[in-house]
């Protein structure tokens, strides 16, 4: 077990804006009811007014505020491992290096943008925060944030989770953030759902029209967005630019980055800063793999348009690759892979062919999850184990090539909180479904507008 | 936020052994038929050879074999902490650092001693090793290593938690242990229950029994011990080790010393590098706190004398503070604390007076795991609480003095797999029961010996 620890002095003082090197300028947010391109002031009612600028800004270089710093400490800078037992596991002549995020208080990357975004909030008079969650894990990343600078945090957590995933909400609640099954009675959202079906299970979209039309409803009230858009992609660099300083260290520099898509942020955080290396040409072999979830095909079976990120259409449109926001994926345990769509900057660089992406099946990840666990010692959550399963297969493709291949992939989370879906495997209960087809075919037929057949 | 960082080259090398330390040596342990001075042979068929040497030695410092450090490395050195938000919240003048052990993959300090255990097993040849657990916690770490080592693990679960905590559960076989509910049909000692009580829900005691018959009905099978034991003690002392170090980086050295108690190898294995100073004088004022539950109070209502470390009388008369061997402790959610002695190293040290002990209910110290994560942002296991409980009574001393005051506690773990009690707790369900006064009585009368009155 090789481990590289940069001490705290080490933890970045900037984060890394790929907006300003991105191959073309990324087009354009559409206002979701006029479709005329979205002027910043549009988001005021939603966001802090820092966040706002930090979604359009153009500096290459944000400075990361020393309140922000001073709580990531805790935690970070996080370690890079050489994962070497499982390498002789595979007998693979290739490195494999793995950033691993799960040593923060919440558990995953998550808290890396929460921080900011309730700093931001407080900073600005903002007395709470909204936010949707499905599995619980943005939640409760929130939470933790909020409890920290004493911001109220509301989470709408789909109902069909709050009753399932209980231990997440616990965790929010200790950190002192009020929960709400969604639908809910609280909002005219949720009461129009429960009038039509009072057993509703609940959705992100509608919970996310909860939490916006909750933070639209109150003037001391923002709401918070987990991944996709550029400032939540800012904000992850963190992981990126420390992960650069420790292969550093090892002496060494990826020939592939690997990360889980879901929203895309947990990805773009780890792969950002070094395919700035690529796009300046300086490093431009690097290969970069985004792997998501077979059930929920973005960039591999989606297509490239306009979409909105809420089921509602309460949000922005969105230049990215998307199922559709109709599009309802199998009730995968990663669950936060489950996004339909993915940031516009991940979407605008897959594009132009800078990165490639792989679709997994559910028993596979789960697969590599516990052969990484017998070797590795970490129980890794779902979600990451897509990553894992994408740089197990560029290992074993170095072993049939004979070639040595340096393989960086990124570790979002332990999965303490997934033991009842690695018992569902281990006993053989994971079905690996099918796409449903027609399901794709008519969401995508519903999408506002596109940007390429 | 403040943390104190070691780089690997840090991570200690030998383990501290007080044995040659002590202010007189300590008792002998005794056979459990014949009450004789237990020889090392008689516990060779439960332990392998090194660890029963480990158990005895009288060297001051004993090398941590290079397998096991390269595993260390996984977590280790783990980072030590100043609390200053916490320190802020109270007002007080005093200096709050702590060491956080649920870094580890298991989660808790457990692995510290998992680890070498389970090598020196398999370096001796040993194909299986088995244990008890109770919340699960010992067993998922021995599970761990076992994953690790190639070595099998077979865990004899109370059945009551087996059926109450399926989660450490499945995090051991996700590491490939096997797990059986205890009492059992697979050994004479569970029969035997199951005939008397088919729903008997088991007890530590009852599945101590299970894994001891079990090791020594096969030739390549050994048990492993989670606490109490001096080589146990010796594994955990890296904490300290580390702990030392970081606070020089600091530029501090402790005033008191803080752990919770349970069987005892988390307190000794922070304070005993620090006891060791005291011991010698050239840090004579530093005090050490055990905080142990008011449940099962073995240092503040137990007596010293000689005692079976499991209800059914297996293992060696051990001299130690206890509160007997058949007392039956209440529920509480901080499972890991319900052992009815304590380490004979640590049961010496208090009876000299080197060891103050304080017991705390469960309430106050949930309040305190409460405000913990509010302020420091984890949320840490309710054993470790108990720590923090005593931790934050010596700031609150310290600020009522009017000064300052360095205060050193062990976080032990994270309360990931903890959250129904956070649950418990945060809608007041949570009852702080009197401890039941004749039921202790009865327990002690029944000691087989005493070492004084």
């Amino acid at each position: 077990m090789k481990k590289f620890i940069l001490t705290e002095d080490a933890l970045p003082r900037q984060w890394y804006n790929i907006l300003p090197d991105l191959p073309a300028p990324l087009p354009p947010y559409l206002h979701p009811v006029t479709h005329e391109p979205l002027r910043p002031d549009d988001l005021a009612p939603l966001l802090p007014r820092t966040v706002i600028e930090q979604e359009f800004a153009q500096d290459r270089w944000i400075e990361i505020p020393e309140p922000v710093r001073d709580i990531y400490r805790m935690w970070r800078p996080t370690p890079l491992y050489r994962a070497d037992r499982l390498e002789k596991a595979l007998g693979t002549p290739a490195k494999i290096y793995f950033k691993y995020e799960g040593v923060s208080p919440a558990g995953s990357h998550k808290p890396n943008t929460a921080v900011p975004q309730v700093f931001y909030n407080s900073n600005e008079g903002v007395r709470r925060v909204t936010t949707e969650t499905g599995a619980g894990q943005w939640g409760s990343a929130l939470s933790f944030a909020g409890s920290l600078f004493g911001v109220g945090v509301t989470v709408y957590m789909v109902k069909a989770s709050y009753h399932q995933k209980p231990y997440r909400r616990s965790l929010m609640h200790t950190w002192g953030a009020e929960v709400f099954a969604s639908p809910s009675e609280r909002t005219q959202a949720g009461r129009d759902v429960l009038a039509k079906d009072p057993d509703s299970p609940g959705s992100l979209g509608m919970a996310i029209s909860e939490a916006v039309e909750d933070a639209l409803a109150h003037d001391d009230t923002r709401f918070a967005l987990g991944s996709a858009m550029n400032h939540v992609v800012l904000h992850q660099t963190v992981i990126g630019l420390e992960a650069q300083r420790q292969l550093e260290m090892a002496g060494d520099y990826p020939d592939v980055v690997i990360g889980c898509v879901g929203g895309g942020s947990n990805f773009a955080g780890l792969a950002f800063p070094f395919m700035a290396d690529r796009l300046s040409g300086s490093r431009a072999a690097t290969r970069f793999v985004a792997a998501e979830p077979a059930a929920c095909p973005t960039l591999t079976r989606g297509v490239y348009g306009y979409d909105y990120p809420d089921t509602a259409g309460l949000g922005p449109l969105l230049p990215m690759r998307t199922v559709g926001h109709n599009f309802i994926p199998a009730p995968i345990h990663a669950g936060g892979l489950r996004f339909h769509g993915d940031a516009p900057t991940l979407c605008a660089l897959h594009d132009k062919g800078h990165v490639e992406a792989r679709a997994y099946q559910q028993n596979e990840v789960f697969a590599e999850a516990v052969r990484f666990a017998r070797h590795e010692g970490f129980v890794i959550a779902p979600e990451s184990a897509h990553a894992l399963r994408g740089a197990v297969q560029e290992a074993l493709a170095a072993k049939e090539a004979g070639e040595e291949r340096t393989i960086l992939f990124g570790l979002s989370g332990h999965g303490n909180f997934d033991l009842a879906a690695f018992d569902a495997y281990l006993a053989g209960r994971l079905e690996d479904l099918p796409l449903p087809q027609e399901q794709l075919d008519e969401a995508l037929s519903e999408l506002p507008a596109t940007l390429r057949a």
